[in-house]
């Protein structure tokens, strides 16, 4: 498998950034999901770029499902989203030139120089706009059986956001943001230093924070795939992605035992942890609590300073810069994508553990 | 799939800690891989405890080879490793009482109170030893075609050990380092550390760090089955991972992009990077530089100290004191299971782009 | 998996018959296949109704490629073709209403009455069409490595067509041909048959049999991906298809070991059967002898004459006509579907023993 | 995947005839199904040669569950079942004596030599001992749900069995019969001739015949992952099978549509086929009736006579006796395999449907 994924609700995506269309194909999930394209054109509003920090190509992301939706709700056969690539300027690209932190070498390694060169071509991060057209189905699908992610900007540029408190009552809000944080004062502050790194001709990372509230427990299906593995998986697909962490993650190497367990005790008649530095998940299996992961951004790499590269059509060094739109940051933009993965992933793993008709809700 | 993991080259993991045995089965690694015993031995007691400062169960993990092997080579067909339980105290487990930390709660959320609860059952860190032995046919057969695997223990406890400098030369003496440290004189002082933790009857955590030498480039399946992607998934398996992060990780969440990127020039003809906070993979595909990523690991959650829980027979909450064997550390352990994941999954992943033959060497 | 096929070479199929589209998407072919958009287009036109025998629906099936193929040729990433349905008529689909022999029943049992009923909606024979599209491009690839598919209708209506005598030879002959028969004269009394068959309103099946000429040995992955497991595996997607049998196949449940066996002989220094009882693979794997095996097609279930039902809204039984355009056979259709689904299972096959280069061809 | 199948429960297959052990996991079965080891040992008799007419070699069998049974019931974690060699003769194997219509020649072209020759090594009829043992514990599990399966010798060395007329009844029945056909008359005049054909130093062959009752409608997974097309694959890794076709299979091909659709009526109260031609699927998803399907199985290519060959090592041509002990006929023992992967499909496409606690039964 290369550009599907799950097992139950599987996801496959398709298309380079200036071809004819990017697009995705949903399969597998439960037939009779209402399918409300308000809400999907809303959800890719949320990773287009914000305000003055971002790329200059603006595109209307108008998609079109072509298959599987029959009087609004899903048929439960493959659902199709299918958009056209507009606002697309046919420039020249020297395909030899490699740019650094890109995919332009290892696309050579692997394509032998076939693979569409233009805007990245299949590695754009103008794929993740299908994604997030599939995952918005997704998300509506959990939210009918009462589970809910959302996403914030945890960290960027060096500025923190306040930690989530509340996620049941965080996530709503969230996901109206186009620019996630939960203390908006940070989030002031991480877009001016994105601005400023674009005036640089810089660019900047970041730290995205997800929470999914009403996950059932005993999901998961160790030892391989585990809820943790198969998230870390996918969410290692969203461009610029580095590191995963779930919980106290790489904090939890520094803490004690008696710290990191989190103590069980009785709240309502069900079994939960006063903590949650384990992130919902033990032995690879939810919990019941929140789930509670990290994702590292790296800086975008497209900048507007000189680099060092090498040509490979000519094999020699030369120095390089990147004209053009490009964000100083993509830290904001990469949460709806973060978001759709997560949905998509979770609905696998549930249909998987509850059977294909679960994600119908009351009548399943 | 739950117990299988991969796709051309793929590992099933069976057993239950205190059950007759505990193995595993390595299918679809190519045919006539020497398969030497005594280095499968030798990786079996780098998860050993170490000293003073592990668990009191020591067992010879007396491993057997009951397929897949004729003549001292691999067959081509499923070679299975079969180690039988001995030194098992079959002790009192009353299944309700939940251990914090562990995966009690969630084995009973998804197995309803059926999965065997004695010593953790089949989420004991005791079926890593049936990893490590089929890990270790999939290092020799890696370093046949001279990719190299090393960890050494990046930060235990609040110690950093030193960083990798020349993988190349430090890999070999790690593998033969029962605590693998870089820095010897900080090794001394995490164990130290360690020893005092025991001494509170508390536990430790930290940080492995892996690097992989001679991978060559182009080799990864995106968008999903990306390098960083199949690598996380697999080591998210190793009880007590955490985190997973690939060259700078989640330190690059606070570069700039001119920092981040890795700047290309030539080396003896190829195309290298002058830094690698990319960790040896771009858009999911190796790019030919040393393979870097680090995993964090919890403290073990088995602890002396008495602890909050509930029983879940009788749905009362009680505190718990974990009596027996325990180490106050896992990391130093974890580092053979990590080696062998990443083995595991390159095999895999060459073995799909260059064809089941490639790892044969130079035959193929 | 639902709608997925492949490891290495994946497929990916959607659409329904009366919504907006169909569609595949091919992913993992090696890069710098040459992609031949009249070609396809011929490959597409095997599957319509032939002269008089055919359904009134005649569709340019107007293909587009949206993604994939740059200047030509593939670019490694997945190549997606669309065929937006024109000439749809929006009828009145009483969904309640269950077509004897269809998939009405088995997809309400499924679907729970949310699938798309209008044509059959995702179950039609439409859906093909894409699957032409994308074995178009896998068919080339294999030629291109001298791989080469091909099938007669070996019986229909009850009249046998002549038997493969030289593969190499017939194969290029048989797809230029609407009606694919080794002996046109045998044709033209199928096709008379059919005739009459309609004439009563009634449909006629028939077996198909495919040769595949220049398939490596060694290839197929036993036990259970086996060359013979994953052909017939994909060939029941083909829609009518009830039965599939390799080399002999149910006449060697009659025959003697003596008979069964191929014995082996050199030819040109290479070691090859004599006879062809096992259809071009043993235990699994393929030897080097062209691959045989004949599919059993039922006949098209959509007839003019009355028929027995029930109503599944009403739950009552009722007699039930089929009104409209209907073909009284489909084995002369399906014969195309069948060259693709076993073209793209032996590129899957190819790509998953000798790596994902290996049918770029000579440069690999 | 090679050796594992399956994808919410899943089998895998290890061992060589001559080695140390056969044997092979079962994950993701349902927690809490009661294992009895009596009905494994029953079970695997049914393997066994019968009577006068088998082979030689005569093996107690002796498995041992290794893991996933505590207390007698499924944990829900790989149930590994080992069967150790015992009665091996370790003969004179020349690696380079390739016997007619065995895997010699391909094992060869796939595995260069290194794979075990002595006695078929992986391709042993022998691993389905592994195959039945575990399947033995799926058939168990799916009586507990009302789901049964049966088959018997529809025909053998030209003689023909009674046909089913009521499998609900006629199941039991043939599970308790060594010799499992439904009129003892005809399996006498069977097994007659197949004492001729041994006497002639020749082998027969035969076609098996399944059923399988109380299957609920709705289960399949189209396009790809059908019941039909998921069960042929399993089936065709049955050794000797070389055809499988569902209800009417090959035969609909001579059908007219009015004859080969299935009726539809009601019948308490359910919508039910009046007859079953489709074998109990429609679309690639079962509707409710009995699944009907038949497999063609070849005759045993080890027989006493003469047979023209080449030596691979010296790469002559020399004609070959197989000496010892050998079947002359393998379909009165393939049956017992055949329920095998069969209960294994069946089990594995229900919990895909139904989720993962299905098969517990009442309680979930």
């Amino acid at each position: 498998m290369k550009n599907t994924f799950g097992q139950s609700v599987c996801v496959t995506l398709f298309g380079e950034s200036h071809g004819e269309a990017v697009g995705a194909v949903l399969d597998g999930l439960a037939p009779g999901i209402p399918v409300d394209e308000a809400y999907i054109a809303a959800r890719l509003t949320l990773r287009h770029p914000y305000g003055q920090i971002g790329t200059a190509r603006r595109e209307a992301d108008a998609f079109r499902i072509v298959s599987g939706v029959y009087r609004g709700r899903t048929c439960g056969t493959p659902l199709t989203v299918l958009i056209e690539n507009a606002d697309v300027k046919s420039g020249d690209y020297p395909p030899g030139r490699l740019r650094p932190g890109h995919a332009d070498l290892t696309a050579r390694m692997k394509y032998h120089g076939f693979s569409d060169p233009r805007g990245g071509g299949h590695f754009s991060g103008r794929l993740t706009a299908a994604l997030c057209a599939v995952g918005a189905v997704a998300l509506r699908a959990l939210e009918a059986r009462s589970v809910r992610v959302g996403t914030h900007i945890a960290r960027c540029a060096g500025i923190d956001d306040a930690a989530f408190r509340c996620p049941e009552e965080e996530i709503p809000l969230l996901n109206t943001l186009p620019f996630a944080v939960l203390d908006e004062a940070r989030g002031k502050a991480m877009r001016e230093a994105i601005r400023r790194a674009a005036e640089d001709g810089d660019s900047v990372g970041g730290i995205l924070e997800t929470a999914v509230t009403g996950m059932p427990g005993g999901v998961g299906e160790p030892w391989f795939d585990t809820a943790e593995g198969l998230l870390a998986h996918a969410l290692f697909s969203v461009p610029a992605v580095k590191g995963v962490e779930f919980g106290g993650g790489f904090a939890l190497a520094d803490m004690k035992g008696s710290e990191a367990n989190d103590a069980l005790c009785l709240k309502d008649g069900r079994i939960v942890t006063r903590t949650n530095h384990n992130g919902g998940v033990n032995g690879g299996i939810t919990n019941g609590m929140p789930l509670l992961f990290r994702c590292a951004v790296k800086p975008t790499p497209s900048i507007r300073r000189e680099q060092s590269s090498v040509n490979a059509d000519t094999m020699r060094e030369e120095s390089l810069i990147i004209e053009g739109r490009h964000d100083p940051a993509i830290v904001h933009r990469a949460r709806a994508a973060v978001d759709s993965v997560t949905a998509l992933v979770l609905c696998d793993l549930l249909a998987l553990r509850f059977g294909t008709d679960w994600l119908r809700g009351e009548e399943a």
